[in-house]
């Protein structure tokens, strides 16, 4: 791979005892950089989106975990697990339907376990360990994806994505986004039309920025307009990213991604769904179990400080929608591609 | 009918020799009535959209005419007709899609052609009451599509709408809205989905206040969230408007509406567009014959006078869409309700 695409935006830094953030709410007009030293502050920026995108969040609890447990008396293992628990249960709660938040904590968790006999130190370093760990097995794992998605980007296809999942979104690269970083970085003269992404735009804010920063050929467009593109045969592809995935296929994304996935099915373009496989909850047999995040109305009713909607408005902000897996095509993950039946080779590809 | 109803916004007025028209782009922080004397401020008031819906364009664009016309010399009838073709060409160029604002013009041009013979003067005097015919009738008109469309809207049904289709958008009452208005005067308790109707949000500003103003329970969601609503059974009903529809049904609307068609259609719920015969162009064969208007990209690119994309962002910003006659389950008139087969039926309607 050339240089352009290994110098990527990095969205998460450990700095030897802290973590540097680029504070997401402020793109695309001024780059913030936030230095967060403690769990409560990473717990804020979560939920506040400074810090989003499934894989992202995940990285971000694991050092917000680490800061978490990082002062905590040294002394009996059960009193410090006590502590280590509420730690990750106050985590869990910024955002409920991302997948690798839970995934994140759990491996700490049972990295904890598997080392209780040792000094809670000694424990302490391990954590921190992991979870740089964490961050860069998901740099690795979205070079993956990028690399395996190109194959299913035809020649100067015009592609469709919604919402941000770039280097923004995760450690490096993105899930979807480093699908089309990858197809361009080989020559590929593609084009990308970008959803807003209504409400919190991330699609104007952050993946336009993130594909002028690359100089990849993109179109903003409202997330209504998406439909009439494909009717008109202007979309050749469309790829996302995704929150979590169920055992059978069924798909947690931004709100906006299951009408896409409809549309795409009703003219007949692939419609495709990168993923690493941290993100795949094979515990949820179906999508309804999946629980989808409810955000303030103020959202939807408010811009900026001004006013869209007549005060009292009542407003109902799901963040998340799920596809049922008969609309996808397929989905990307660094282990490879994988198509129907999805119920069957995720399996498969977990047992592997 | 009750009082309520009757009481409903005028969006615009004939006052003696000017037009008085309520600034929608104000809605809903401020009502701002704006005083209209001259030809050109009504080319400028419908292309900003201070007042906008289909049949309320053609309302505008009837009473501009006359402005347009009545200063005009009273000498020869020829070149009073060469202005008459100039003044209609100008006001045609304010916005290319809504066929009323057509239709209109086209209307007032054979009514001078009827009266050739007459005064100059007089002439002027009786396009000012076609004007103000053209006013009437549609509020007539409009009443009419509230009344008979009441039929289709379930007890207690959650019906899903787009944009703005109410009083603001028309003489008074409106399209789908006015179904919604009705209905809910003869006692059903229905509840509305609004969506917010990127990029100028019709639904946030207007079918917010509206209904609010009415009393009618609702929510306001964006534009992505109807899709999961549909899927999850919450959704009874979509009744939308339309600025022009072909002679086979295919109808041209705000966009985003070929979207909810498809989606309604994939979770078998009806899909009615509401519509005075005056939207319907006859000449038209197909929807793609549809001149569809291409808005600034400002639109999607700032956000009140905030900037939510990188600067220099690509955009596309089509103002509306084209549905497919096959997702549309049928079209609430003013003579009834209209099902497939629609060239058949609408060639019948017209023959009446």
């Amino acid at each position: 791979m050339g240089n352009d695409i290994d110098t990527a935006i990095q969205s998460i830094e450990w700095r030897e005892d802290h973590v540097r953030i680029l504070d997401q709410t402020y793109l695309p007009n001024r780059e913030v950089y936030s230095d967060i030293r403690d769990v409560g502050r990473m717990w804020e920026a979560i939920k506040k989106l400074r810090i989003r995108g499934a894989p992202a969040i995940g990285i971000a609890a694991s050092y917000g975990f680490y800061m978490g447990i990082k002062e905590l008396p040294e002394n009996a293992f059960e009193s410090f697990w006590v502590e280590v628990e509420r730690v990750a249960e106050y985590l869990e709660t910024a955002r409920p339907t991302a997948v690798n938040l839970h995934w994140a904590l759990e491996r700490l968790k049972s990295t904890i376990q598997g080392h209780k006999d040792k000094e809670i130190s000694e424990i302490k370093d391990i954590v921190l360990e992991t979870a740089k760990t964490i961050h860069d097995e998901d740099k690795r794992t979205c070079k993956k994806i990028g690399e395996n998605g190109t194959e299913l980007v035809p020649k100067d296809a015009k592609v469709l994505t919604h919402c941000n999942t770039g280097s923004l979104a995760t450690g490096q690269y993105g899930t979807a986004l480093s699908v089309i970083f990858h197809a361009h970085e080989q020559g590929n003269d593609l084009q990308v039309w970008v959803d807003e992404t209504r409400p919190l735009l991330q699609g104007s804010r952050l993946t336009s920025w993130e594909l002028m920063n690359a100089d990849i050929p993109m179109k903003l467009i409202t997330d209504s307009t998406a439909g009439s593109l494909m009717r008109r045969g202007e979309v050749d592809l469309v790829i996302v990213g995704t929150d979590r995935v169920a055992a059978n296929g069924d798909t947690a994304n931004k709100i906006g991604t299951y009408p896409l996935a409809v549309l795409a099915h009703e003219n007949e373009i692939p419609f495709y769904v990168a993923v690493p496989l941290s993100t795949i909850d094979m515990e949820l047999e179906h999508g309804d179990e999946i629980p989808i995040e409810e955000r303030e109305g103020d959202e939807i009713a408010n811009f900026n400080d001004s006013r869209v909607a007549p005060k009292k408005v009542e407003t109902y902000n799901p963040a998340f929608d799920v596809t049922p897996h008969k609309y996808i095509t397929g989905f990307i993950t660094e282990k490879g591609i994988i198509k129907p039946p999805f119920d069957k080779n995720f399996e498969q590809l977990f047992a592997d």
